[in-house]
């Protein structure tokens, strides 16, 4: 026969209240409580009985990861594939399924909306937002706990989010072309309608700032992070300024893009860096900014179960640091 | 004011139920009344109002896509990308958000299991099933419309399949290899819990026996579908028979991987025909036969949406065909 909650407790020697909030996440519980309880499911071989567990709760053991990009990037960029298996891994243990959606038009953004809002999931991850998204703070209003990946534009449209410092990145990229003994550096900068391009252009300025290099704005150039963005961004900071003797991209796509136009044209002479360090960035010798994607994901999730087991802050903000990992490109 | 649906139907000249019968996508309507309902549709700027259509249809506009692999798998192979592609594309049109999801161990299955049938989704679309996976079957009990990507093991455990020929694709690349002169052709097979490697295996043989050339065990290697395994398994046939003059990889990712291991052992000599002709294909200058995944994407979704609404056939399996695209390594 299987086992009961009642038994579980006595086993554990705590009240029935309390293995509930443990099977729920809920941060209500001492972490040395938590352990006994899960050490009495364990032993007992208890598990917990789904369908009367979702009418108690109304939980449905699901969080949709909502990513706001097309299939074609999400399955190119390696920074996807990086942080929906942090996401997946940190879920798993959890015993929660993830659901990945893909929506970008406004009309797809409205019924998806609805369908987060109608009880159909218990949380929400958001990667990827643009200009001033209100999906997040929609999701607020609706009560459906939400965690975003990266920092909208306007902070007060979500509560909750995990970054990594992209300034701070971006300024050890120019600052590591710098001491190599490049004064002539361009940037290839990712979408203006997102946070991180702005923090990673932000980090540029500062690097040549600190290094008493005045800003040109004939060697800036916008890409949408994609590798063909980053060859198109190149030829045209060729054709401005051949003199150029270094380049720092804000992604490793729109890196690697580069490096193929400069290859074309004979340039071995310009030093890349990239920003991801992604596989690709490994096996082409580009020097990168670290980020760690896949921390990204689980810290994500862990607050998300916070959230659901009704024990986080009203508002936080984690920010990851990154490091440089300097390759053959410079 | 908003159109009614009464006034839609008064201005197609039809009853309101088959102005019903066409936003549900029924297939029980004539194509020129759903023709007419549409352009009173659009004349009108009628939409229909999401919550109330959920109440009586008790839809959700959305589909679910359960793919059987780890994120690493999903996010590295084109295969994926590209089916998933044609599933947006062809989803995008009629309304209907698409949630995917990669679940592999049998808890994560069983859970999937009870929310796909609890009513959160319209429908499922189901790729890479491994083994007599009962998924499927069970959607069916349940009386979840789905539809497969790839024939199941044992054809009971689903009534509505697309697939690629997969059989005949193999047998397209020995047969080339056989033109080219080559007889003592490898293969670098899937793995065999499922069918596609079951066929593809099936149609390297039948491309011998057609050739006159007698099946060699040694000249046979198992893999996973992935890089890794295709680089093992070719250093295995290299040891095994030295002589081999040709390997068919029974996907483009362990081409590229048997092809490394060729490279750095010298051995420009033997010829290498992939299986899927993704984009890696292209630029690799990989021989490889060419599956249309993205029509495969798109014919599992027009397919389930017939289901949706009442209107397919009690069972079908469409089969799409394969091409070879001849490169360099052939």
């Amino acid at each position: 026969m299987r086992p009961t909650i009642e038994q579980v407790a006595a086993h554990a020697g705590v009240g029935r209240s309390t293995v509930s909030r443990v099977l729920n996440d809920s941060s209500k519980v001492r972490p040395q409580t938590r352990l006994t309880v899960q050490k009495a499911i364990e032993e007992l071989r208890y598990t917990p009985n789904r369908a009367a567990r979702s009418l108690v709760t109304r939980r449905t053991d699901t969080v949709a990861l909502v990513i706001s990009e097309s299939p074609e990037r999400v399955f190119s960029d390696p920074f996807f594939a990086g942080v929906v298996r942090g996401i997946a891994a940190q879920l798993t243990s959890s015993g929660k399924q993830l659901l990945m959606t893909m929506a970008r038009s406004s009309s797809e953004r409205s019924a998806l909306e609805a369908y987060l809002g109608g009880g159909h999931v218990d949380g929400v991850l958001l990667l990827s937002l643009h200009h001033e998204d209100p999906l997040p703070s929609h999701l607020g209003e609706l009560g459906v706990p939400a965690v975003l990946g990266g920092r909208p534009l306007d902070p007060a449209l979500a509560a909750h989010v995990v970054d990594v410092d992209n300034q701070a990145g971006a300024y050890l990229a120019v600052r590591h072309l710098v001491e190599r003994g490049r004064r002539r550096i361009a940037t290839i900068t990712g979408p203006m309608d997102m946070l991180v391009s702005l923090h990673r252009l932000g980090g540029y300025r500062d690097g040549l700032t600190a290094s008493g290099i005045e800003e040109s704005s004939d060697l800036v150039a916008g890409g949408d992070f994609g590798e063909r963005s980053g060859a198109v961004a190149m030829r045209a900071l060729l054709a401005r300024r051949p003199d150029l003797d270094a380049v720092f991209a804000a992604s490793d796509l729109m890196a690697l893009g580069a490096l193929r136009v400069l290859r074309e044209a004979g340039r071995a002479d310009v030093a890349v860096v990239g920003f991801d360090d992604s596989p690709l960035a490994e096996q082409a010798g580009l020097t990168s900014v670290h980020q760690p994607v896949q921390d990204m994901g689980r810290e994500m999730v862990r607050l998300l179960l916070m959230l659901i087991g009704g024990g986080a802050p009203s508002r936080s903000v984690l920010i990851l640091t990154p490091h440089l990992a300097t390759r053959e490109t410079s």
